[in-house]
Protein backbone atom coordinates (compact mmCIF):
# COMPACT_ATOMS: atom_id res chain seq x y z
CA UNK A 1 0.00 0.00 0.00
CA UNK A 2 1.20 3.24 -0.42
CA UNK A 3 1.81 5.90 1.93
CA UNK A 4 -2.17 7.13 2.75
CA UNK A 5 -2.97 9.89 0.32
CA UNK A 6 -4.99 13.19 1.18
CA UNK A 7 -7.84 12.04 -1.05
CA UNK A 8 -8.18 8.92 -3.95
CA UNK A 9 -8.44 9.56 -7.73
CA UNK A 10 -11.64 8.73 -9.61
CA UNK A 11 -9.91 8.04 -11.98
CA UNK A 12 -6.35 8.07 -13.90
CA UNK A 13 -4.03 7.44 -16.72
CA UNK A 14 -2.17 4.34 -15.72
CA UNK A 15 1.29 5.43 -17.57
CA UNK A 16 1.17 8.30 -14.68
CA UNK A 17 0.93 6.13 -11.61
CA UNK A 18 3.52 5.74 -9.80
CA UNK A 19 6.40 3.07 -10.40
CA UNK A 20 6.81 1.39 -7.18
CA UNK A 21 10.08 2.15 -5.45
CA UNK A 22 11.59 -1.39 -5.02
CA UNK A 23 12.22 -3.14 -7.86
CA UNK A 24 12.56 -6.67 -6.34
CA UNK A 25 12.07 -8.69 -3.23
CA UNK A 26 14.18 -11.75 -4.67
CA UNK A 27 17.33 -12.96 -2.53
CA UNK A 28 19.92 -10.92 -4.57
CA UNK A 29 21.17 -13.75 -6.97
CA UNK A 30 18.13 -13.53 -8.81
CA UNK A 31 17.10 -9.81 -9.27
CA UNK A 32 19.73 -9.13 -12.16
CA UNK A 33 16.49 -11.43 -14.18
CA UNK A 34 14.08 -8.88 -13.57
CA UNK A 35 16.20 -5.77 -13.56
CA UNK A 36 14.26 -4.40 -16.26
CA UNK A 37 11.00 -4.67 -14.97
CA UNK A 38 8.58 -1.72 -13.84
CA UNK A 39 5.84 -1.96 -11.61
CA UNK A 40 3.05 0.74 -11.22
CA UNK A 41 0.67 -0.22 -8.25
CA UNK A 42 -3.13 0.54 -10.09
CA UNK A 43 -5.47 -0.32 -7.18
CA UNK A 44 -3.91 0.49 -4.71
CA UNK A 45 -4.06 3.78 -5.56
CA UNK A 46 -7.76 3.28 -5.39
CA UNK A 47 -7.74 1.72 -2.08
CA UNK A 48 -8.36 -2.02 -3.47
CA UNK A 49 -7.33 -4.75 -1.17
CA UNK A 50 -8.86 -7.73 -2.34
CA UNK A 51 -6.47 -7.49 -5.24
CA UNK A 52 -3.75 -6.34 -7.04
CA UNK A 53 -3.60 -4.06 -10.39
CA UNK A 54 -0.18 -3.56 -11.65
CA UNK A 55 0.69 -2.08 -15.07
CA UNK A 56 3.90 -3.37 -15.53
CA UNK A 57 6.79 -2.62 -18.35
CA UNK A 58 9.48 -5.09 -19.40
CA UNK A 59 12.36 -4.09 -21.12
CA UNK A 60 13.84 -5.84 -24.00
CA UNK A 61 15.79 -9.00 -22.05
CA UNK A 62 13.86 -8.45 -19.12
CA UNK A 63 11.07 -10.93 -17.79
CA UNK A 64 8.31 -10.57 -15.78
CA UNK A 65 9.51 -13.28 -12.56
CA UNK A 66 11.33 -16.49 -11.83
CA UNK A 67 8.87 -18.79 -12.88
CA UNK A 68 6.40 -19.77 -10.59
CA UNK A 69 3.44 -21.10 -9.04
CA UNK A 70 0.96 -19.97 -6.49
CA UNK A 71 -0.90 -22.38 -4.03
CA UNK A 72 -3.70 -20.09 -3.05
CA UNK A 73 -3.61 -16.82 -5.26
CA UNK A 74 -4.80 -16.80 -9.23
CA UNK A 75 -2.81 -14.29 -11.37
CA UNK A 76 -4.08 -13.26 -14.87
CA UNK A 77 -2.58 -11.16 -17.38
CA UNK A 78 -3.56 -9.02 -20.41
CA UNK A 79 -0.73 -8.18 -23.10
CA UNK A 80 -1.51 -4.15 -23.96
CA UNK A 81 2.17 -3.24 -25.74
CA UNK A 82 4.93 -5.76 -26.97
CA UNK A 83 5.39 -9.37 -28.05
CA UNK A 84 6.48 -11.64 -24.63
CA UNK A 85 6.68 -15.62 -24.34
CA UNK A 86 5.01 -16.62 -21.89
CA UNK A 87 6.70 -19.60 -20.21
CA UNK A 88 4.61 -22.46 -18.52
CA UNK A 89 4.92 -26.30 -18.50
CA UNK A 90 3.48 -26.18 -21.63
CA UNK A 91 5.97 -24.80 -23.52
CA UNK A 92 6.79 -21.32 -25.11
CA UNK A 93 3.82 -19.22 -26.35
CA UNK A 94 4.26 -15.79 -28.25
CA UNK A 95 1.59 -13.20 -27.14
CA UNK A 96 0.83 -10.22 -28.77
CA UNK A 97 -1.49 -6.89 -27.54
CA UNK A 98 -4.80 -8.25 -26.92
CA UNK A 99 -4.26 -11.83 -25.44
CA UNK A 100 -4.14 -12.93 -22.12
CA UNK A 101 -3.70 -15.70 -20.09
CA UNK A 102 -4.32 -16.92 -16.29
CA UNK A 103 -2.82 -19.08 -13.86
CA UNK A 104 -5.03 -20.78 -11.32
CA UNK A 105 -3.68 -21.23 -7.63
CA UNK A 106 -2.64 -24.65 -6.60
CA UNK A 107 -1.85 -26.32 -10.29
CA UNK A 108 2.01 -25.81 -9.56
CA UNK A 109 2.71 -25.09 -13.21
CA UNK A 110 4.71 -22.97 -13.32
CA UNK A 111 4.65 -19.41 -15.19
CA UNK A 112 6.49 -15.99 -16.12
CA UNK A 113 7.36 -13.89 -18.96
CA UNK A 114 10.28 -13.03 -21.12
CA UNK A 115 10.56 -10.70 -23.29
CA UNK A 116 13.03 -11.96 -26.05
CA UNK A 117 12.01 -9.07 -28.46
CA UNK A 118 13.31 -5.95 -29.10
CA UNK A 119 10.98 -3.61 -27.84
CA UNK A 120 8.93 -2.73 -24.47
CA UNK A 121 6.37 -5.14 -23.54
CA UNK A 122 3.28 -3.39 -21.33
CA UNK A 123 0.67 -5.72 -19.66
CA UNK A 124 -1.87 -5.51 -16.78
CA UNK A 125 -1.32 -8.39 -14.22
CA UNK A 126 -3.94 -8.93 -11.49
CA UNK A 127 -3.72 -11.24 -8.49
CA UNK A 128 -5.41 -11.74 -5.13
CA UNK A 129 -5.08 -11.23 -2.28
CA UNK A 130 -5.84 -14.41 -0.36
CA UNK A 131 -4.18 -14.61 2.98
CA UNK A 132 -1.10 -17.59 3.81
CA UNK A 133 -0.40 -18.13 0.01
CA UNK A 134 3.05 -19.72 -1.28
CA UNK A 135 4.69 -20.30 -3.98
CA UNK A 136 7.46 -22.84 -5.61
CA UNK A 137 9.58 -22.12 -8.14
CA UNK A 138 10.51 -25.41 -10.20
CA UNK A 139 13.41 -24.20 -12.27
CA UNK A 140 15.39 -22.66 -9.05
CA UNK A 141 16.40 -23.90 -5.36
CA UNK A 142 13.91 -21.42 -3.90
CA UNK A 143 10.35 -21.79 -2.58
CA UNK A 144 8.31 -18.39 -1.16
CA UNK A 145 6.19 -18.42 2.08
CA UNK A 146 3.52 -15.79 3.14
CA UNK A 147 3.87 -15.14 6.79
CA UNK A 148 0.68 -13.78 9.35
CA UNK A 149 1.55 -10.47 8.35
CA UNK A 150 1.17 -11.26 5.08
CA UNK A 151 5.29 -10.52 4.26
CA UNK A 152 6.56 -12.69 1.81
CA UNK A 153 9.92 -15.13 3.19
CA UNK A 154 12.15 -16.36 0.72
CA UNK A 155 13.79 -19.93 1.35
CA UNK A 156 15.35 -22.53 0.02
CA UNK A 157 14.15 -25.43 -1.01
CA UNK A 158 14.88 -27.15 1.84
CA UNK A 159 13.74 -24.84 4.09
CA UNK A 160 16.57 -22.79 5.23
CA UNK A 161 16.08 -19.35 4.69
CA UNK A 162 18.13 -16.67 2.32
CA UNK B 1 -18.08 -20.52 -14.74
CA UNK B 2 -18.49 -22.07 -18.33
CA UNK B 3 -19.41 -25.66 -18.90
CA UNK B 4 -16.63 -27.87 -18.31
CA UNK B 5 -14.17 -27.64 -21.10
CA UNK B 6 -11.62 -30.95 -21.90
CA UNK B 7 -9.08 -28.49 -21.51
CA UNK B 8 -7.91 -24.79 -20.50
CA UNK B 9 -6.03 -23.00 -22.94
CA UNK B 10 -2.89 -21.35 -22.02
CA UNK B 11 -3.23 -18.08 -23.46
CA UNK B 12 -6.15 -16.87 -25.87
CA UNK B 13 -6.92 -13.51 -27.60
CA UNK B 14 -9.54 -11.56 -25.51
CA UNK B 15 -11.55 -11.02 -28.58
CA UNK B 16 -11.93 -14.85 -29.25
CA UNK B 17 -13.44 -15.51 -26.09
CA UNK B 18 -17.16 -16.58 -26.10
CA UNK B 19 -19.73 -13.33 -24.97
CA UNK B 20 -22.16 -14.40 -21.91
CA UNK B 21 -24.84 -16.03 -22.81
CA UNK B 22 -26.81 -14.42 -20.18
CA UNK B 23 -27.42 -10.59 -20.97
CA UNK B 24 -28.39 -9.28 -17.78
CA UNK B 25 -30.05 -10.54 -14.05
CA UNK B 26 -31.83 -7.55 -13.13
CA UNK B 27 -35.22 -7.15 -12.27
CA UNK B 28 -37.00 -6.61 -16.02
CA UNK B 29 -37.94 -3.07 -15.57
CA UNK B 30 -34.13 -2.14 -15.83
CA UNK B 31 -32.30 -4.24 -17.80
CA UNK B 32 -33.42 -2.12 -21.46
CA UNK B 33 -30.44 0.49 -19.78
CA UNK B 34 -27.35 -2.62 -19.99
CA UNK B 35 -28.85 -4.12 -23.22
CA UNK B 36 -26.34 -2.66 -25.67
CA UNK B 37 -23.44 -4.64 -23.10
CA UNK B 38 -21.78 -7.42 -23.76
CA UNK B 39 -19.19 -9.53 -21.40
CA UNK B 40 -16.64 -11.70 -22.22
CA UNK B 41 -15.46 -13.76 -19.53
CA UNK B 42 -11.82 -14.08 -19.53
CA UNK B 43 -10.72 -15.56 -16.33
CA UNK B 44 -13.06 -18.12 -15.92
CA UNK B 45 -11.94 -19.81 -18.98
CA UNK B 46 -8.34 -20.16 -17.34
CA UNK B 47 -10.32 -21.61 -14.35
CA UNK B 48 -9.65 -18.72 -12.06
CA UNK B 49 -11.70 -18.41 -8.78
CA UNK B 50 -10.61 -15.70 -6.73
CA UNK B 51 -11.75 -12.99 -9.18
CA UNK B 52 -13.80 -12.48 -12.43
CA UNK B 53 -12.04 -10.92 -15.73
CA UNK B 54 -14.25 -9.53 -18.37
CA UNK B 55 -13.44 -7.81 -21.65
CA UNK B 56 -16.92 -5.78 -22.30
CA UNK B 57 -18.19 -3.65 -24.72
CA UNK B 58 -20.94 -1.35 -24.17
CA UNK B 59 -22.28 0.49 -28.04
CA UNK B 60 -23.13 3.85 -28.09
CA UNK B 61 -26.17 4.56 -25.65
CA UNK B 62 -25.35 1.63 -23.29
CA UNK B 63 -24.51 1.34 -20.15
CA UNK B 64 -21.78 -1.05 -17.55
CA UNK B 65 -24.67 -0.93 -14.64
CA UNK B 66 -27.19 0.76 -12.78
CA UNK B 67 -25.30 2.79 -10.42
CA UNK B 68 -23.72 0.32 -7.64
CA UNK B 69 -21.65 0.25 -4.81
CA UNK B 70 -20.72 -3.26 -3.56
CA UNK B 71 -20.64 -4.69 0.37
CA UNK B 72 -17.51 -6.62 -0.16
CA UNK B 73 -16.09 -6.91 -3.48
CA UNK B 74 -13.40 -4.56 -4.73
CA UNK B 75 -13.81 -3.30 -9.02
CA UNK B 76 -11.74 -2.12 -11.62
CA UNK B 77 -11.46 -1.15 -14.99
CA UNK B 78 -9.05 -0.17 -17.95
CA UNK B 79 -10.26 1.29 -21.04
CA UNK B 80 -9.15 -0.20 -23.65
CA UNK B 81 -11.12 1.74 -26.84
CA UNK B 82 -13.88 4.81 -26.94
CA UNK B 83 -14.76 7.39 -24.32
CA UNK B 84 -17.19 6.49 -21.71
CA UNK B 85 -18.30 8.52 -19.23
CA UNK B 86 -17.80 7.31 -15.59
CA UNK B 87 -20.53 8.62 -12.72
CA UNK B 88 -19.76 8.55 -9.21
CA UNK B 89 -20.61 10.66 -6.23
CA UNK B 90 -18.58 12.91 -7.43
CA UNK B 91 -20.07 13.62 -10.57
CA UNK B 92 -18.94 12.88 -14.43
CA UNK B 93 -15.62 12.09 -15.67
CA UNK B 94 -14.70 11.09 -19.33
CA UNK B 95 -12.53 8.60 -19.51
CA UNK B 96 -9.95 7.58 -22.57
CA UNK B 97 -7.71 4.16 -23.43
CA UNK B 98 -5.30 3.61 -21.38
CA UNK B 99 -7.11 5.75 -18.07
CA UNK B 100 -8.53 3.18 -14.94
CA UNK B 101 -10.62 3.67 -12.18
CA UNK B 102 -11.20 1.80 -8.87
CA UNK B 103 -14.15 0.75 -6.95
CA UNK B 104 -13.22 -0.31 -3.28
CA UNK B 105 -15.90 -2.07 -1.76
CA UNK B 106 -18.01 -0.77 1.24
CA UNK B 107 -17.49 3.10 0.34
CA UNK B 108 -21.59 3.58 -0.34
CA UNK B 109 -20.43 5.53 -3.58
CA UNK B 110 -22.52 3.92 -6.40
CA UNK B 111 -20.71 4.09 -10.05
CA UNK B 112 -21.02 3.09 -13.90
CA UNK B 113 -19.67 3.60 -16.92
CA UNK B 114 -22.17 5.28 -19.50
CA UNK B 115 -21.46 5.45 -23.13
CA UNK B 116 -22.57 8.48 -24.61
CA UNK B 117 -20.26 8.47 -27.72
CA UNK B 118 -20.76 7.32 -31.11
CA UNK B 119 -18.48 4.69 -30.79
CA UNK B 120 -18.35 1.55 -29.21
CA UNK B 121 -16.44 1.59 -25.81
CA UNK B 122 -14.32 -1.25 -24.39
CA UNK B 123 -13.03 -2.52 -21.37
CA UNK B 124 -11.79 -4.68 -18.83
CA UNK B 125 -13.06 -5.00 -15.30
CA UNK B 126 -12.24 -7.10 -12.70
CA UNK B 127 -13.73 -8.07 -9.27
CA UNK B 128 -13.24 -10.15 -6.47
CA UNK B 129 -15.45 -13.02 -5.51
CA UNK B 130 -15.75 -12.43 -1.61
CA UNK B 131 -18.60 -14.02 -0.69
CA UNK B 132 -21.66 -12.46 1.04
CA UNK B 133 -21.12 -9.68 -1.15
CA UNK B 134 -24.63 -7.28 -1.60
CA UNK B 135 -24.79 -4.21 -3.12
CA UNK B 136 -26.89 -0.48 -2.75
CA UNK B 137 -28.60 1.09 -6.18
CA UNK B 138 -28.60 4.78 -5.17
CA UNK B 139 -30.45 5.85 -7.74
CA UNK B 140 -33.39 2.88 -7.77
CA UNK B 141 -35.68 1.42 -5.72
CA UNK B 142 -33.18 -1.77 -5.62
CA UNK B 143 -31.12 -3.90 -3.15
CA UNK B 144 -29.25 -7.13 -4.50
CA UNK B 145 -27.64 -9.62 -1.54
CA UNK B 146 -25.82 -12.68 -2.62
CA UNK B 147 -27.21 -15.61 -0.94
CA UNK B 148 -24.93 -18.88 0.96
CA UNK B 149 -24.63 -20.85 -2.69
CA UNK B 150 -23.57 -17.00 -4.31
CA UNK B 151 -26.66 -16.61 -6.40
CA UNK B 152 -27.64 -12.48 -6.49
CA UNK B 153 -31.54 -12.14 -5.04
CA UNK B 154 -32.70 -8.80 -6.15
CA UNK B 155 -35.00 -7.01 -3.58
CA UNK B 156 -37.24 -3.79 -3.23
CA UNK B 157 -35.38 -0.90 -0.80
CA UNK B 158 -37.67 -1.98 1.85
CA UNK B 159 -36.61 -5.66 1.54
CA UNK B 160 -39.81 -7.58 -0.67
CA UNK B 161 -38.14 -9.54 -3.36
CA UNK B 162 -38.29 -8.21 -7.26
Amino acid sequence: MPISKPTKPVSLKALDAPPRARASSYPEKFRARVEGREKRPLGDLFGLTNFGVNLTRLAPGSQSALRHAHARQDEFVYILEGRPTLITDAGETELEPGMCAGFKAGTGDGHYLANRSKRDVLYLEIGDRTRGDSATYPDEDLQVVQDAEGNWRYLHRDGTPY
